[in-house]
């Protein structure tokens, strides 16, 4: 039952009293946290708070906390890849990576691809296949085009993530996320910078996908 | 492998010589074609042309036409469950319903709750459990908040299909789509109006857990 | 005559100068006055500047600031339920009701209901037609859906109170003021965080309410 | 329990059968039911269907089909006044007017009352205070001044009603609405266009009000 | 000559040094220069680069630069009436009165009246009639209708100037600038806070009729 | 005082009835009423209803219905120039010109300057100054650059009057819109083919410029 | 000097008559006249009035119209590659390509690549490079990445086309315009449906490459 | 084969040690990169940690870092010329000249001609076909005019700059970039601010009519 969604905690626009409890109140229900679009200085105050209990992943601003009882993620056998094309889309790509590791599942990361490299681009994507993922999340700034093309090369469902990058008409994610919604692959969006729903999402279905696999009764709510 | 994404015409914008050519090319090709988006006047003109061979979906603007030789979409044993609540939005719930049969799948119509109605819509969703449904296509227009209830209660990947309507500010779909892009619920979106999108990315999902519970290598592209 | 709508000062890009010197004269002449929107160093100011005449919130942004002969804002007898459902819609939704109180209601307090857990809503909103409240402040960031719910189980007005939250597509409660302006039940509408507004519209029909109960020609001009 | 929010059903795009289809189904179970945006050729054929039965608005695109055993809408006693400036506006304020008196209201209406003519203007919003209505409806399009004027000078809450009017920026009710929601006035307000919306809030404040001064208990669900 | 549009510097994005040389040039040039939108900091470089030849309009935020030479700006007997009716709304008034001043008109200041308060508003609307105004500015935030009223009672020709205030949408002067726009009235507008620009256009009105009045050739270029 | 802003009624989304009734009211209380956006059909019932009382601007879509007794429009000496650049905008600077001959002045058409050919817009431009106008209209559409160009040249008030035009971004005068209220030029900008305003706000300047020159009071209220 | 941008009449909104009228005047003056953007009922009439000496696009919406004197296109040398995706994209195409050709460029047309056929379409771009085009134009609609992924492929100056097309959110080149202006490739865009700018644009890189080629002195104006 | 489009960092956004790292990683590949949008401490830190290997632009948010074996741009012949009117486009017409020149490009700068100053301008364009350069940039914000004129005169192919400039509507170059889409003049446009990717089309323009003129063959992929 570990699997389901995992709580978390958006530490953006909170105080660090109000984050620092909300998070506690959290471990000590249920054992471990994720906490999202955490800043610099809210960071060093949850290290300073609950030593040695927060994992953070390379992206600085994402992290698990955790209790004693549950320093790891569950396992379940589900499989979600994760691809982005700029430095600028990891650390939303981060956080999908992250929440879907935090509901059991393996992750494969991809994140040096971009269209304009073809040669190199569908030789990755011809690799993934042979690693067969569950589903794939792809995050994708600027002019949103990778999630169009991964998903006409590959037939696991894909997941569009804009990312907020670039300036000017279309910027913030904006351009990203109309281009996914007028694909012509078939693909499902979420919001801009939304890695928390996107990693969630995928993760839903790879660990359906790994029950069905395993003979269980998939699909209902834990 | 008829289970890939079908082939499918977008009406809208056709000539009548256009739409029955390219109708034609793509039934002799592969044997069956979906149509969307389809004008009274041009449902009236396919069905003159391809005479019993055409076969519309309630909505009167979606269509397969077929070869004599596949008379019958493919059976996969994937399900899909489609889900509306008002009127207007069946027309689009239809398009995602007839993509996914075309696909395969079983589908599982729910084409009268409401938000309004809780009792009705709660009873309703247990049934829906029980039907173990692989995905979940969510109709909604107006303010779009169906899909996110349903992905509170149930366990299934939930796809929000926002659909234009109403009138005033956010009307068009444009109140629904970003309504669901902000859902606290973990749902993914297609664009508004977008039922065929909607259905194969539903019907996908299902027939990659049908390969996963028939024990065969799930994910490979047709 | 107390009960009219209050004295209000909007704080927002004052100078601590400024400011001070248009609350005492609100001070001076009706004995208390609202203040809205104030930043942590404008509330520090204040409450240097009036001590012990500051009566905050529990949102730290909100305050009334009195003279002597006014310690108590009117007590009329009109009752404002004020429900939300996250954190983040408190602050707003504590403006409202200060507002509320500030014109003579009694308010009830929902501040943990969400569309999500369906059981306890219900539960809440069964409670709250026994409070048999004049009117209802419903705040929803995000998609905004819990008005519309609200207002298709209890009867008395609902007024929509959009809260700026979220990011991506539709944040800064655009997503919520589409959805509240499109919603399929009946409710009015007040802008993004105008928390103020809202509280004031709700108290106008409850005092009016109790007017009449009382028997009292309702409805004049104060 | 017959001065609830009346059926209701948005003529708009529906086809001549699906229209009167509906209109019989709730005509046949409840009486009485409010058509709204009804066309030219709609109205016509709803004539011939339900001869005699059919009471039309004097803008020609709103009616109520009633059923030989309810000829005529309740009678509660709240009063809702009805105030628009042009005759563009007058369409949308019939919709909300024919609402609130099929809820069972007297309504009062002024429909020649403009920001420019002050003194007309202030002269029979004296006239409306001694009427005392107990919620009142401003339709108003182009710059949607009206609501803002009317809540400054009567004390009964003020509910906007952005009109579709104009050209250029702003044209379609949408500078009105913006107008309505920067209001410095204590109003509330609802979609462009939504008389539907307008009249039926209106009217259950002004029910709720009639029985509070008849000393029943108010507010409980119909 | 010296009556033209005025030299002005956006100070705005302008490091110190571009500043003050730009002012320096200017000044040396022509004797004077209008400096807009300047910030605290940049005002203090501006008295300690310019002791005793910087004057300050009320709002702190706009100045004019000048030579020993040209200590006072010219007179030309034009008259320019400056409206607004919120605290908000003096600092782009000022710059606009200002700016009349720095092209020679006499200005007549009303910062305190609104559309709120009718009594007031007439009364000092016949006094102004009585001043016989060349030209009127009205600066309003929020909804934006104070121009709208004044040039339904008042001849002279009214420029609209929107302000950027309030929050939510329609803020940032938005709503103000459509309301303005969408006008029943005759007038014109400039941008949101366009202050320099509405103001050197009712001077430019002035002094072309003050030419005429004195029975000078009007309308030549400077 | 015929020469206020003239009676005027806007023909669009009017009946037939609508029209030819209020046309004749106006026409009956004073004379003569501008009739303004009126379509093909309109135009032909208007000449049937009003035989030789109808004067047609030459865009068939403005025209002037009079009674016998006023078969001109008055004469006042004021002088207003209308320039536009392309076929397309011709209409909407009729609108202009047909209003300021309303209002008794003289009106300069050009009608044939593009930015684009420079030598020759400077010419007329010289010209221009000779005929002394009293306030110049320049209409103009796609991006909009004609006022800001004549603004640079000329001396009299410029009334920058976008026209919806082209397509794509910005199509519909929106890129004319803001072009013009980001103008370098000082000039004032009205609505979107807000002709009639454009054109009274110019010939309100020009007759005030006429009294003064003449010698008599100027602004005062008709 | 016939290599210039051509006349070019835009039909749309044009009546019969000023259409037929424009185009004789055009013919008379330069011999061959570009009509664009023309409905089917124009095209009859453009072919009636000017018999055998309309020459059409594939697309029926753009045509030539010549004098006897200069039945052809002048001949440069230059050369114009035009790229699309979809049937829908073929019409806005052909207006660059038939302006290309009558500024007297050779032109290679590839309509039928689309991002998802990668194997194909670097086929097809291996091939173009040989071609060795001047200057490229690519149309495409939906999310529009086709300019991004050529120019990633190909090193001669590629003009980003959007295409309206498409339903929903980003529709009508909205998405394709953005993507065009955020693409991570070094590319320049035109308008939506700027078919005849895109051309036009080409073609004089095109010819003024050809006259270096030639060893002409390049750039003059013509 | 160094002509090619440039390496290029865009600093902002990112962290003083990724920054280093990129540019150290880029600079010991290939010799030169180019580093845009570069903040006042990211270009100290850039001086402190490459000494004297950091050449800036005028404008101090642009430079190349070097290596000892490239410490000047190749030169091919290519001329660029870069436009612009205000001091505020500078900084955005620096990046487009520093990309054209580090892709091999002779620059003409022009930063001191505006639409205001025709005389100026007609002259300054006069001397600039002289030049003959093989392709223009025109950085213009606010109102966006100067592409469109200077498209006018000058038949070189030119690349319209919008930039980021001016307050109110239309504001951080949406007015200018609108303009230039709508332009009635042949030009194509880059997005806001993208001095990098107009002055990167520029150079591939003018190199590939270098290599025309050489004789080289033109056009291949380096
Ligand atoms: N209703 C629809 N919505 C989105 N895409 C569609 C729809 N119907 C067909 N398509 C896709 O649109 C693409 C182009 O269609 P066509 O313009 O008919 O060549 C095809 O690949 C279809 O898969
Ligand atoms: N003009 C209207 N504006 C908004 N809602 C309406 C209008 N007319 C009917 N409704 C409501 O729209 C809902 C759906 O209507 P229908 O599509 O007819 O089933 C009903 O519950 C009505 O209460
Ligand atoms: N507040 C202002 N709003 C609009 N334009 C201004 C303002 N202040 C100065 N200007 C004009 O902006 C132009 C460019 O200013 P600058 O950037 O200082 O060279 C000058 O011609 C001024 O006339
Ligand atoms: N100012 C700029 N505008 C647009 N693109 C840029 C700019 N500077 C660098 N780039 C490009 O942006 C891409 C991503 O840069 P980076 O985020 O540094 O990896 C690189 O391929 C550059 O070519
Ligand atoms: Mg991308
Ligand atoms: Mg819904
Ligand atoms: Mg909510
Ligand atoms: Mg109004
Ligand atoms: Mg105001
Ligand atoms: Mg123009
Ligand atoms: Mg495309
Ligand atoms: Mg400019």
């Amino acid at each position: 039952k570990r699997t389901g969604v995992p709580e978390a905690v958006l530490a953006e626009g909170k105080t660090d009293e109000d984050l620092t409890a909300i998070v506690r109140a959290h471990v000590d229900a249920v054992g471990r946290v994720l906490v999202t679009r955490v800043s610099a200085p809210q960071m060093e105050k949850l290290e300073a708070v609950f030593p040695n209990h927060v994992q953070k992943s390379r992206a600085q601003t994402i992290c698990v906390v955790h209790s004693d009882a549950y320093p790891e993620p569950p396992r379940t056998g589900g499989t979600v890849a994760i691809i982005s094309a700029g430095t600028v889309d990891i650390k939303v790509a981060e956080e999908a990576k992250m929440t879907a590791e935090e509901m059991g599942c393996k992750t494969i990361e991809i994140y040096d691809v971009g269209v304009a490299g073809y040669h190199r681009l569908i030789l990755e994507m011809e690799k993934l296949k042979e690693a067969r993922p569950d589903a794939i999340v792809v995050a994708a700034g600027r002019e949103g085009t990778l999630p169009t093309v991964v998903a006409g090369i590959i037939d696991a469902p894909v997941i569009g993530l804009p990312v907020s990058s670039g300036y000017g008409a279309g910027a913030n994610g904006e351009a990203a996320l109309l281009s996914m919604l007028q694909s012509c692959s078939v693909i499902s969006v979420v919001n801009i910078d939304a890695g928390f729903v996107a990693g969630a999402y995928a993760a839903r279905i790879a660990n359906r996908m790994q029950a069905a696999r395993a003979g269980k009764r998939g699909g209902e709510h834990q």
